[in-house]
C-alpha cells in the first residue's frame, strides 16, 4: 500500500507550469470572444499567474510565448516574476504568424524564409539566456494542405538542418523540446506529425533534445499513455503540454474530457519515475479558455492535474505487479481502478492546509476579489490574445 | 451503356454555386494570411465570381453570407450580379460572430440572446425576398464545451422553437436548409451534430425544410454517400456544401482529399435522381483557400465537381444492376470502378468547346490578366474575409 | 441536493440485463480462447447468470440469442430461469451466421434469402410469446464491402419491408428494438449504420419500435450522451447495449475504457426520466470477455453501471440548472464533476447490505466456490460461444 | 515529362507478392463464409497463386504463414513452387493462435510462454533457410485489453529481448520485418502500435531490421505516405502489407477504398527510390476476401497496385519540383493530379501484350476455366482458412 506521507510529500512538491497565453483571449477560427479584465501585457499576465500560484501553491512557473510576450528588457520581466513568487519557464517560439510563413517556416522551400525562422529560434535562446529559462519549446505549424504542394523528404531535410543549428546554440543547461501534432493548421501533411518523427529527430540531435507530448495532438484512438511510457523508458520525455479534447486539438481544460485518460497518463509517469526531479519532466498546461472564465479555469486545470497525480500515487504498485505476474486480468485492472475510484479531494485539501493554503483554491480565488479588481482596472489598451 | 449525348447535356446543364466568402481571406485560428487582390466588398466578390462563371460556364449562382455581405440596397446588388451573368443564391445566416453568442444563439439559455438570433434569421428571409434567393442556409455554431455547461434537451427545445418561427416566415418558394456539423467551434456538444438531428427537425418543420450535407462535417469513418442516398430516398436532401478534408473541417478544395469519395457521392446523387431539376438539390461550395490562390482554387473546385459528375454519369447502371442482382461482388464493383478510372477531362473539354468556352478554364483564367489587374487595382481599403 | 434515501431506492430498484452469450467463449477473428468451466448449453448459462444476480441483486433478466440459445421447449427454459430467481429478457435475432447471409439477410438482393431472414425474425417473436419476453432486439450485419456491390436505396426498401412485416406480428406488449452500428462485419456500407437511420425506420413503424444504443457502435468522436438525450426527448430510446471500447466495437466491460462517458450517459438518462419504470428503457450488457474470467467480468460490469448510476443520481440538478441559467460555465461543470468525483462505492455497499447482500459482490463470488465447481463439473461436451 | 519506355520497363519489372492465406477462407469474428474450390493445403494455395502470376506476370512470389502453411519438407514445397514459376516469399510467424498466447507471446508475463514464442520465431528462420526466403515478417498480436492488465514498459523490455535473440539468428541475406498495428486483437494497449515503436526497435536491432507498413493498421487520419517517405529517407522501409480499409483493419482489396491514397503512397515510393531493386522494398498483399471470389480478387488487387504505380511513374517530377520551388500550391497540386487523373489502363494493357500476356487478366482468368475446375475437384478435405 502506498505510504500516505510520501504521497502527500510528492503532491506538495509537484510543479505545474502555466502558459502566459492561457490568461489572454483565445478562440476558434470563427470568433474570439473578449472578456473583461483580460491582461494587456506580459506583466499583467504574470499578475494573473501569481494568483493561480497563490491559491494552488504548485504553479510557480510561467511559460512565455515569443513574440506575444516580447518585452524590452527580460531581466525586468524576470524580476517582476520573482517579486510575485514566480519564475519564467519554457520559451515557446512562434513561426506561424507572419505572412512569410504561409508555406512553412523552417521547412519552407525558400531559404530566406527558413533563415528568418531559424533566426527567430536563435533569438528565443537569447531570451532564455536572459530569463534563465531552461526549455526551448518548439512547435512547428509547418506542413502542406494539398498533395503535391511540397516535397515531404526535402522538408525533413530542411527541418533537420534548422534543428541542428538551434541545438548547437543551446547552453549546457538548456533543452530543446520538440512538439508534434497530427494536423492543424496544416491539413494534408504536417512536418512533425507524431511522436515517432519527433523522437527520430531528437535522437539525432542528442541528449539535450526531447519530445513534448501535447495531449490534444493525436489521432483518434491513439494510446497516449503508451507513448509516455515508451518515451520515459528511452529517456526522451521532455514534458507535457496538458489540455483535453473530445475531437481534435480542442485545447479544453486538462482532465475535463477524459479524466480517466489523464489518470492513466499520470500512472505511467509515476510508475516509471517521471515524477522524480531527476527525470526533469516539465508538466505544462497549454489550453485555450474560449468560453469560460480564464483564471478560475487555470486553477481548475492545475487541480485536475493534482487529482490525477494523487490517484496515480495511490495505486498499490506491489498488488498491481503481483496480479500482473499472475496473469489475473481482472485483479490487476481492479487494483488500478481502486485508486482511480478514490475521491482524492479530501487528501488534496489536507495537503493544502498543511502548507498553509486554503483547502479550496477555486473558492479562495472567488473570495479574493481579484476578478472584480481586474475587470475594473484593466480598461483601455488592447487585450492580450492569440497573436498579441 | 450511358448515352454520351445525354451525359454531355447533363454536364452542360449542371449548376454549381460558389460562396462569396471563398473569394475573401480565410485562415485558421493561428493565422489568416492576406493575399493581394482580395475583394474589399460584396461587389468585388461578385466580380471575381463572374470570372469563375465566365470560364467554367456552370457557376452562375453566388451564395451570400449575412452580415459579411450586407449592403444598403440588395436590389442594387442583385442587378450588379445580373449584369455580370450571375444570380444571388442561398443566404447564409451568421449567429456566431457577436460577443452575445459566446454560449450559443438560438439555443442560448438567455431568451434575449435567442430573440436577437431569431431576429437575425428573420432579417435573412427579408434579404431573400429582396434578392430573390430561394434558400436560407442555417448553420448553428451552438453547442457547449464542457460537460454540464448546459442542458442538452432544453437546447433542443429552444432550437425547435426558433426553427419553427423562421419556417413560418418563409415564402411559398423558399426553403430552409439545415446544416449539421460534428464539432467546431463547440467542443463537447453541438446542437445539430449529425444528419439525424437535422433530419428530425426538418421532418417536424415540414416540406420546405431540408438537410444540407457539408462534406467536411462528419466523424471519421462516416459513409457520406449513404447519408446522401438515404436523404434523397426521403426527399430531404436540400443540397451540399462541398469541400474536402483529411482530418476535421479542413475546408480544402472539393475532391482534393478523396476524389473517389466525391465520385461515390455523385454516383448516389445521379442514380437517385438528384441531378434532375425537379429534385432541387443545391450544389454549393463552402471552402477556405488559406494557402492557395483563391479564384483559381474556386475554378479548380468547380471542375472537380464536374469531373466527379461526369464519371458518375458514365456508370453503366444496367450492367451495375445486373451484377448486383447476380450477387457478383467483383463484377458490380468493377462496373463502378470502370467509370471512375475513366479520364473524363477530354469529355469535359468537349462539353466546354461545344458551349463556346475555352476547354481549359484554369489556363483561360491565367491568360485573362484578371489576377494581375485586381492585384494592382484593389489596394487600400479592407480586404474581405471571415467576419468582414 | 439529492435525497440520499431516494438515491438508494433508485439504486436498489435498478435492473441490468445480462446476455447469455457473455457467459460463453468469445474472441476476435484471430482466436477464440477457451476457458475452463464455460457453459455448454442455455441452462448452464442461466446457472451462471443466477450467480451474477445472487451477488449483485440487480441482474434478474437474461437476454437470449437465437439460435445460440435454441431449446426444444422454451416453457421449460423459462421455468428453469424462474426457479433461479431469473426471467428471460430480450430475444436477439441472428441473421449473420448462415452461409446464405454472405451478402446480407433482410437486405439481400435475393428475395429467397430475405424470406428466410424474415421467417427467422418471426420465429423469434414466436419464442418471445413462449418465454414472455417483451423485447425483440434486432441487429443486422447487413451491408456491403465494396463500392458498387449493391444498391444502397434498394437495400433500404428491402429493410423497410422486412421490418414492417415483423412489426405487424408483434403483440400488444412487445417491442421491436432496432440497433445500429457503424461498421463490422460490413466494411463499406452498413444498412443501419447510425441512430438517424434506426430512428427514421422506427418512426415509420410506429410506437412499438424504438432505438437501441450500443455504446460501442459509433464513429470516433461521436457524443453518445447527446443521442441518448435526443432519443429520450422523442420517446424513442428503447434501451442500451452496454460495453466499452477504446477503438472500434471492442466489446470490453462497460465503464472500463471511459467511465466518465458512462457517467455522462447515465446523467442524461437520469435527468430525462430514463430511470423511471414508465420510460421502459432496457439496460442490457452486450460484451465479450475474451481474456478475462467471464462471470466476475459480468459482475464487475453490473457494478460499473451501478456506480455510474449512483454518481448520476448524486448530481445536484437544482444547482446545475441554476449555474446553467446563469451562463456560468465553470460552476455548471463543477456541479457535474462534483458528483463524478465522489467515491460511490461506500454508498453502494450500504445499498447492498440493506438488501441483505454481501457488500462486495466480487469477493462474495470468489468465496462462493462456484468457479472451482464449474471448472470441475463442466467437462466434456462443447463449450458455448459465438455461434453455439 | 516521364519517358514512357522507362515507365513501361518499370511496370514490367515490378514484383508484387501475394499471401498464401488470401486464397483460403477468411471472415470476421461473426462468420467465416466458405466458398467452393478453396484450397485445402499449401500446395493448392500455390496452384492458385500460379494462376495469379500466369495472368498478371508480376506476382511470382508467395508469402507463407507458419503454421498455416506447415509441411513436412519445405524443399518439396519450394520445388513445387518453382515448377509453377513461383518462389516462396516472406515467412510470416504466428504467435496468436495458441491458447498459451491469451495474454501475449513474446511480451507475455510468463517466461515459459515467451520461450515458446521465441522458439517459434527461430523455427521460422529455420524454415527460411529451407525455403530460401529472405524475409521474416513479424506481426505481434501482443497487448492488453484493460488498463492495469500488464506493465507497458516491462512488455517493451521483453519484446526487445525476444527481437534481439531472433535478430541474432538471421543469416547474412535475411531480414527481420517488424509490422505495427494500432489495435486488434488487443483493445487497450498494443505492444507495437505504431511506426515509431517499430522504428525504434529496428534501429536498436541493426541494419537487417526494417519496418513493414500495413496500410490498414493506422489510426484514422494518419498520413501513411508521410510515414513511407520518412522511412525511405531513413533506409528503414522494409516493405508493405497492402490492403485497404474504410474503418479499421478491414483487409479489403488494396486500392478499393481510397485509390488516391494508394497513388500518393506509390508516388512517395517512386520519387524516393523505393522502386529500385537496391531499395529492396517488398510489395506484399495482406488481404481477406470475405465476400468476394478469392483468386479474381487477388488479380484485381495486383492490378490496382500496378495502376497506382503507373500513375506514380507518370508524375512529371521536374514540373512538380519547379512548382514546389516556386511555392505555387495549385500548380504543384495540378502536376500530381494530372498523373492521377490519367487512365493508365491502356498503358498497362500494352505492357502486358508486349510481354505476351493477355491484356485483361480478369477476363483471361475467367476464360481459363480454373474456377470451375477447382470448384469441381476440390471437394472433401478441410478448406484452408485463418488458422488452418
Amino acid at each position: 500500500m502506498p505510504d500516505i506521507a510520501a504521497v502527500k510529500a510528492a503532491l506538495a512538491g509537484q510543479r505545474i507550469e502555466t502558459p502566459s497565453w492561457g490568461y489572454g483571449n483565445s478562440g476558434t477560427r470563427f470568433k474570439v470572444f473578449t472578456r473583461a479584465g483580460v491582461p494587456r501585457d506580459p506583466y499583467e499576465k504574470l499578475d494573473d499567474a501569481a494568483r493561480v500560484h497563490e491559491f494552488t501553491g504548485v504553479a510557480p512557473k510561467v511559460s512565455l510565448h515569443i513574440p506575444w510576450d516580447k518585452v524590452d528588457d527580460y531581466a525586468v520581466l524576470s524580476t517582476y516574476a520573482k517579486d510575485r513568487g514566480l519564475e519564467l519557464g519554457a520559451i515557446n517560439s512562434n513561426t506561424f504568424q507572419d505572412d512569410a510563413y504561409r508555406l512553412g517556416s523552417v521547412c519552407h522551400p525558400d531559404p530566406k524564409v527558413r533563415r528568418k525562422a531559424v533566426d527567430h529560434l536563435l533569438e528565443c535562446v537569447d531570451i532564455m539566456d536572459a530569463t534563465g529559462s531552461a526549455d526551448l519549446k518548439l512547435w512547428f505549424a509547418d506542413g502542406t494542405n494539398y498533395p503535391g504542394q511540397d516535397d515531404v523528404v526535402a522538408r525533413q531535410d530542411r527541418l533537420g538542418e534548422a534543428l541542428a543549428e538551434v541545438y548547437g546554440r543551446l547552453g549546457d543547461d538548456q533543452r530543446l523540446l520538440l512538439e508534434y501534432k497530427l494536423f492543424e493548421p496544416s491539413f494534408y501533411t504536417t512536418d512533425v506529425p507524431d511522436w515517432g518523427t519527433s523522437y527520430a529527430h531528437c535522437l539525432k540531435l542528442g541528449p539535450k533534445a526531447q519530445v513534448v507530448v501535447d495531449t490534444g495532438h493525436h489521432a483518434p484512438g491513439t494510446n497516449i499513455e503508451f507513448i509516455v511510457a515508451f518515451l520515459l523508458r528511452e529517456g526522451k520525455l521532455g514534458g507535457f503540454d496538458f489540455n483535453s479534447r473530445f475531437y481534435a486539438d480542442d485545447d479544453l481544460m486538462v482532465g475535463a474530457a477524459d479524466p480517466f485518460q489523464l489518470f492513466r497518463i499520470m500512472h505511467e509517469v509515476a510508475k516509471n519515475g517521471g515524477l522524480d526531479r531527476a527525470a526533469n519532466v516539465a508538466f505544462m498546461l497549454d489550453q485555450c479558455h474560449n468560453v469560460e472564465a480564464k483564471i478560475p479555469a487555470v486553477i481548475r486545470s492545475v487541480m485536475n492535474v493534482q487529482e490525477a497525480t494523487a490517484k496515480a500515487l495511490l495505486v498499490d504498485l506491489d498488488a498491481l505487479a503481483a496480479a500482473q505476474a499472475a496473469g489475473d486480468v481482472l485483479a490487476a485492472h481492479a487494483v488500478l481502478m481502486d485508486a482511480y475510484d478514490t475521491d482524492v479531494r479530501p487528501l488534496l485539501r489536507e495537503v493544502r492546509e498543511e502548507r498553509g493554503l486554503h483547502p479550496d483554491p477555486v473558492a479562495a480565488y472567488a473570495a479574493s476579489g481579484w476578478q472584480e479588481r481586474i475587470a475594473a482596472e484593466r480598461v483601455g489598451g488592447e487585450q492580450a490574445g492569440w497573436g498579441a
